[in-house]
């Protein structure tokens, strides 16, 4: 038997997904715990943000659900070219988590729901992974993962939105991806994918519930790698460009800052520390270097 | 007697106020030298970019000179409503301190001139004060030596680049100014200011001749300051606050990464380190507090 998901089911599904991965980043953490601030948007609906701090392994992380609601913003509307006023309901949990360790990858993971008073809906996410140092096995195993998930569902998902990562994590005044990409996916509608509303929802299911057993396992399996101070300082280099991603180019961020969303909670993807060295240059022959030449698009991990 | 001031003189003019404040800072910081970059612009042009690092009292600091030509950017041609091709022709400089202390300001100044082939022209420029902890006789007579310099020109100028400064270095998604302000203008045409391009180049050689005297008897007043770890971390946010301005919101910074600059001397303004502390709060009564309640428009210093 299969039923069609309200806006509520969806809701409520990702309120048990945020508490769900809260649990799981607590256990793999085993110090820090999460923080919660319950926030309420004027317009309408509100949130449930969750950050942690200088965990053993974790410095700095959030875990944010949110579900709002109201009248669509007017820069929305025009870039949707739509002429009527039109109400939204949208919900979505974020996940970035920055570790201690420049040995543990930065990781960030979006699943969102997205529906119209004129009947639209559509489903959107995605993860990517930010080594700070490119680890091949890891980003191997972490494309391997991605791709079960999405072969479960369709064929072309992980092909499509690996390409689609490639694309959208990507610093285009420095030339390089954000880190080894995994995969993006937006606008995911019936009509267009062929899907029921239900298959759609699973598959958002599949991939948010990947998040923990692959990011709990990446920590478990580097966490006690030792590192110098040297690499703990590519490691803050490597965080500016985190920064100046999310801050130039991430449209969730951009979005949310120009419609007067909570800025604590969008911004709680920042690193707790960053740097930033005029003209850096890497020695020839080193990891640093390795690194940087592994962030590109179209490199066929998995 | 008057001249025309020609594009060739103007840049020749900013070449040499880039030397002399880089001599001025260098000899106020007693320490570090400014390491120079001469970089081309394939489409036409290019810059002397200067940068000093680790000094005594500058941690991280930039005087970046360029001129650059080419066809305007279809960009610049849409915001301006030209539909033909143009040639334009830019040149400026453009200056961020970054002092080890958070007793000493950070600083930014600017000064440009641009024309384009269909006979336009003009001048812009600005200089601000972001003070990590605010201190009242220290910013007012900052204001006060924009506003003496301003009133050599034209009566009503402080007042309205005052304004003008409060509204540009505004970080709106934080509802704060960037710091104690200073002045901002741009578009200064013969036309709309009732001067002629010499009157106008004279303003910009005043403010661009301020910034030295101003900036060096700042460092000299305060850097002897102790402070603790405290104050440190502050600075290290207050930074991050930075940083939140320059890639969100700052016209020049976001142009220049859209329109293919050169990268390192458009993010020579990002600091040496920032801090991010997800929902940071001050204690009352704290002197963090007070500088908080001071980063709003209006506050009339001069």
């Amino acid at each position: 038997m299969t039923t069609t998901p309200t806006k509520e089911d969806i809701q409520s599904y990702f309120e048990s997904l945020q508490d769900s991965i809260c649990k799981s980043l607590e256990k793999a953490d085993g110090k820090a715990k999460f923080h919660e601030d319950l926030w309420q948007r004027p317009e309408g609906g509100g949130g449930r943000s969750r950050v942690m701090a200088d965990g053993k392994i974790i410095e700095k992380g959030g875990v944010m659900f949110s579900a709002v609601w109201g009248d669509l913003h007017e820069k929305m509307l025009q870039s949707m070219g739509l002429t009527e006023k039109v109400q939204f309901f949208a919900t979505g949990v974020s996940i970035v988590q920055h570790p201690v360790s420049p040995k543990v990858p930065i990781i960030h993971m979006n699943v969102r729901y997205f529906e119209m008073s004129n009947g639209a809906f559509w489903f959107g996410g995605g993860i990517d992974l930010t080594p700070h140092y490119v680890v091949d096995e890891d980003a191997k195993w972490f494309h391997q993962q991605l791709k079960n998930a999405c072969e479960k569902h369709e064929a072309n998902y992980y092909p499509k939105f690996k390409d689609w990562a490639d694309n959208y994590f990507f610093n285009t005044h420095r030339n390089e991806t954000r880190g080894v990409g995994g995969i993006f996916f937006d606008y995911l509608k019936p009509k267009e994918t062929g899907k029921t509303k239900e298959q759609l929802f699973n598959f958002v299911k599949e991939i948010g519930e990947s998040f923990a057993p692959i990011y709990t396992k990446l920590m478990a399996k580097n966490k006690n790698i030792e590192f110098s101070e040297n690499e703990k300082e590519f490691q803050l280099l490597r965080r500016g460009r985190y920064v100046e991603f999310n801050l130039v180019h991430d449209r969730g961020t951009k979005f949310g800052l120009e419609t007067n969303g909570r800025t604590e909670s969008i911004l709680m993807s920042m690193p707790p520390m960053a740097r930033w060295i005029y003209d850096y240059k890497t020695e020839a022959g080193s990891e640093e270097e390795r690194t940087l030449s592994l962030l590109k698009k179209g490199i066929n991990w998995a």
